[in-house]
């Protein structure tokens, strides 16, 4: 049978549950609802494209496993990945999908009450993209002897240091974005349609390379050109890419959901002088990150390696610089908790990785440049290796 | 300059505006936050992927255009790609990013309050993905004269009905699905790799056709191959698809944010005869739903059409077969209203379009064809052009 492999044993997975339980235990949290898909699949195993319908991994500090509510139709699906015991996968039926009169919370409140898993306090995740403001409603009316607590990334600040396997997994996506780079900057030429380079970045990022398939990556690579690259998120036009023109291109490979970011900028014909020394200036500041980089040091202070370069130069930037990355779904590969940015206390610590994207944007143009590294013993390594610079072509 | 084409009239953006406003006065709200980023390029034509941070566009009855609200690296993108003026584009600093301290419904709220916008009664989305427990929480908090009640898919409802430049984004999008499913089936063979084949339809998915570049798709193209097969949500995995087995292929090619999705089936090798059996019915089913459609039905007979060709074959299904579809942002090309299947009694009336993808899963495998159509003044027209068939390699 074709059935897809379990990418952690066993141990690791519990051991991820019983650091979410210590953290529960230590905020005074009994029962911890997770909604967020990536919060999911790194406590349960499941992985599966159903996250547009509700879904809820609940856990209970009474039981060993946490328990997982699917829709009906992705209970197979379920019972093929995930680590718990089939009798802790539950489905609703499709009388609650997209109903005006019944709603999934529902369900899963009874399964709460059922399986007396209800506490004086229930934390949920009150800020993600997939614990609705309806949901909210529904489940506080359905338990309401219970007090409802943010949980407060509490399963995304257990994800920040990464074990040798996710870090092994990071690396084989790290390969990939690197081949993916390379491959962009390979077809972008004046006169290629700007489809086409984001056309070969897919196929690279979806293929793997010859050890590794490529997964589903949890959003498109940007590579806007020209006026455009003054703009970070705004994704390619039916159009083609012209002599003259600065392109950012920002990609993520992706093994087992890590994902391993990288952003490069390329220049087609000579540079004008001024994004010339504009890359430099944010090269070298990128480069004294990944110099400055120990465990001890606050996000903070890393953020200050690279003030203090830009600073010296002339430039200022208000935004952070970079954020913690890892297990991506969509919207995003962030893990949504510490921020390189000065006000950020967070002390970094040996496999805690981040995304540091410094990007430099005027009116009419913008560049961005990354790294994707994990904290190291005495200081930080890249996942890619792509040589750092303004590529001209 | 490179800037993107306006993919919609002045006029016809206004007319949406407008149908939005005449729903709200029939519903009695003066104000209405749309956070849905299909709904809000759908009114206001911004279409970037930075709907990972919170944005809302603001449709108030007193003024004449949106609204919108995003955050300051993003208003750039915002201004060249919406049709408002100027100043009815805002946004927020980055410190309202990732912030323990304050959130961008603050901000937001302080919009509300300065342009004089609040009203008795705020209409908001209330299980979108895009609308979290705690942006409703900050927000009822931020307004407390105000009442407020689920918008209850206001936008997505006005969205049913779909222009003629709606309708030829939706074929441009349809030949290009049509041609994915083309170097899928050309490229499964037992040996190749799963991620060969899904990194071919992601490469004529973005590459698109001679005529027109395709855009990123909102959501990964499945298939689910084997035992896998009998699952519908869980993507490729690692693996080489095999003689003797069965894969079922979804995808949905997006030209503008506007999908047309299509699936089939491929077996490599001689199928068993309860398969193609089955196949057959699935088949005479699907068709029979086509050949049925007619403005003036309910969605509900809609479904009879195709149980009734089941039923005959002594077949049973219980979960929906369709639902409307159009613009598509991660995680979701479905508008989220009306669903086929046997309680709807929404009545199809010309240019409402829908996916028709009636599953039929084993425990041990499962079949997936389907169309997507649109409701003429006299039947149904499809957008894709694929042979209706169990194919066989």
């Amino acid at each position: 049978m074709n059935e897809p492999k379990r990418p952690f044993s066993s141990a690791e997975m519990t051991q991820r549950v019983n650091n979410t339980k210590h953290r529960m235990q230590a905020s005074g949290v009994d029962l911890l609802l997770v909604s967020c898909p990536a919060n999911t699949f790194y406590l349960s195993g499941y992985d599966a494209c159903s996250y547009y319908t509700h879904q809820m991994l609940i856990v209970s500090l009474a039981e060993d496993e946490p328990i997982l509510v699917v829709r009906n139709i992705d209970e197979l699906g379920a019972l093929l990945t995930v680590y718990m015991k089939p009798e802790n996968v539950l489905s609703y039926g499709d009388e609650f999908v997209g109903s005006e009169s019944s709603h999934p919370m529902e369900f899963i409140a009874s399964i709460i009450r059922s399986r007396k898993l209800s506490a004086k306090i229930i934390s949920v995740e009150m800020d993600n993209y997939y614990y609705s403001a309806r949901s909210h409603a529904v489940l506080t009316a359905q338990l309401p002897n219970s007090q409802f607590k943010d949980a407060d990334r509490l399963v995304n600040w257990v994800r920040a240091i990464k074990s040798p396997s996710e870090l092994e997994y990071m690396m084989q996506a790290g390969k990939i974005s690197t081949q993916a780079m390379h491959d962009a900057v390979n077809e972008i030429a004046p006169g290629v349609r700007q489809s086409q380079v984001a056309a070969k970045i897919y196929y690279r990022e979806i293929y793997g390379d010859d050890d590794h398939s490529g997964e589903y990556i949890c959003k498109p690579p940007l590579l806007p050109a020209g006026r455009l690259s003054a703009t970070p998120h705004l994704t390619w036009v039916d159009a083609a890419h012209k002599q003259g023109e600065l392109t950012s291109i920002e990609l993520g490979a992706c093994r087992h959901r890590y994902h391993a970011p990288l952003a490069r900028a390329v220049h087609l014909g000579r540079p004008p002088a001024r994004l010339k020394d504009t890359a430099n200036i944010l090269i070298e500041g990128l480069t004294a990150v990944v110099e400055s980089v120990r465990p001890g040091m606050t996000c903070g202070e890393v953020e200050g390696a690279w003030r203090r370069v830009i600073n010296r130069h002339g430039l200022l930037k208000e935004s952070r610089i970079g954020y913690p990355v890892g297990i991506g779904y969509p919207p995003t590969w962030g893990e949504l908790t510490y921020s390189l940015r000065p006000s950020d206390r967070t002390v970094l610590k040996p496999n805690m990785t981040f995304h540091c994207i410094p990007g430099i944007w005027t009116d009419e143009w913008g560049l961005m440049i990354s790294e994707s590294l994990r904290v190291t013993e005495s200081g930080a390594q890249c996942f890619c290796e792509f040589p750092r610079e303004l590529i001209v072509k």
